[in-house]
């Protein structure tokens, strides 16, 4: 096991409905040395990518983003969820399905902060079915930037999202992917990697 | 003037209103050098208090807070906004006014993250009418925590929210205080520290 999933083994809780609560180390109580540790893995990862930009989304992305762009030293953009319509034409727009809460979302990016000169690194805390990962590659897309890699704190291996990631040919790199939850016993199977 | 009173005449923008935008460097573009200077500038200013955890509020405080813990070797925990009202009742709430969007937001922070063996450095990007600020330190105490001080990024000084606190009796340490704006020349006067 690795860092992270010894942390999740050591603090994280597991819930009925495939839940996985982490909330004590990454998003709503953030560890900072647990995300430079994500920081130094992510960097060996994506060796030798020209990566000059992290994007990632509000709210619980920002941290991990933020420690992790130390190690690229490269500014972080984070994406706003936005529930109004009334985006004026400098935003990137994607629309995005909230599992979560049940309601349709636009995430926005400003036009003034992703060009074609961009290699981005996306970042994020979870994955699950991917549809915030799918609107934040689709508008480094419409940017005309280039998608260097993704960075995800968790996956949930037994979801559709780093299937269909992978599928389209990005490297995503998952720190931890989690492909079983036993709300009974606590216990939490990861995939060898 | 000192590092970030520069970058915001460089790079902010003056708008009707006094709407000052930094979204270029603070809080939608994030420059992580310099929140490693105001993470430094704070340690100083808040030197000798015995800090463990960093408290902010999602999104844009969450960036700087990240950065600014590496400083005091503490966790940080972000207080999420909830427009619901089924919190449970392991949430300490605070109501507060949102101006910008014209509503009020509850914020919300999980009982199991502050007690009252803390001593919390609220931070956050902005300073204005200080409502959430308020809100903030509300949840601090309701937890039995100390607050041990308040570092913001740029305060609008000729908003209440900075004289208020003040009179509270807290340390707020303002890296920036504005004291007005000319849209018409793009000119930002800062209050002499």
């Amino acid at each position: 096991m690795n860092f992270l999933e010894e942390r999740i083994q050591k603090d994280g809780v597991v819930k009925e409905g495939n839940v996985l609560k982490v909330d004590s180390f990454l998003n709503h109580q953030m560890d900072i040395s647990l995300f430079e540790k994500m920081g130094e893995e992510f960097k060996k990862r994506f060796e030798g990518k020209p990566i000059n930009k992290i994007l990632t989304i509000e709210a619980s992305g920002i941290g991990i983003a933020c420690i992790v762009a130390r190690y690229f030293d490269a500014p972080v953009v984070f994406a706003k969820k936005s529930k109004s319509i009334n985006i004026d034409g400098d935003m990137y727009v994607a629309e995005v399905m909230s599992f979560t809460h049940n309601c349709k979302n636009q995430v926005i990016v400003s036009k003034k902060f992703l060009s074609e000169e961009d290699h981005v690194l996306i970042i994020d805390d979870f994955l699950a079915n991917g549809c915030a990962l799918q609107g934040l590659i689709s508008i480094v897309n419409e940017a005309g930037a280039t998608v260097e890699g993704i960075g995800i704190a968790i996956e949930k291996g037994f979801q559709i999202g780093g299937k269909t990631i992978r599928n389209m040919g990005y490297q995503l790199e998952s720190l931890a992917i989690v492909e079983a939850m036993d709300p009974a016993t606590g216990e939490v199977t990861f995939r060898e990697q």
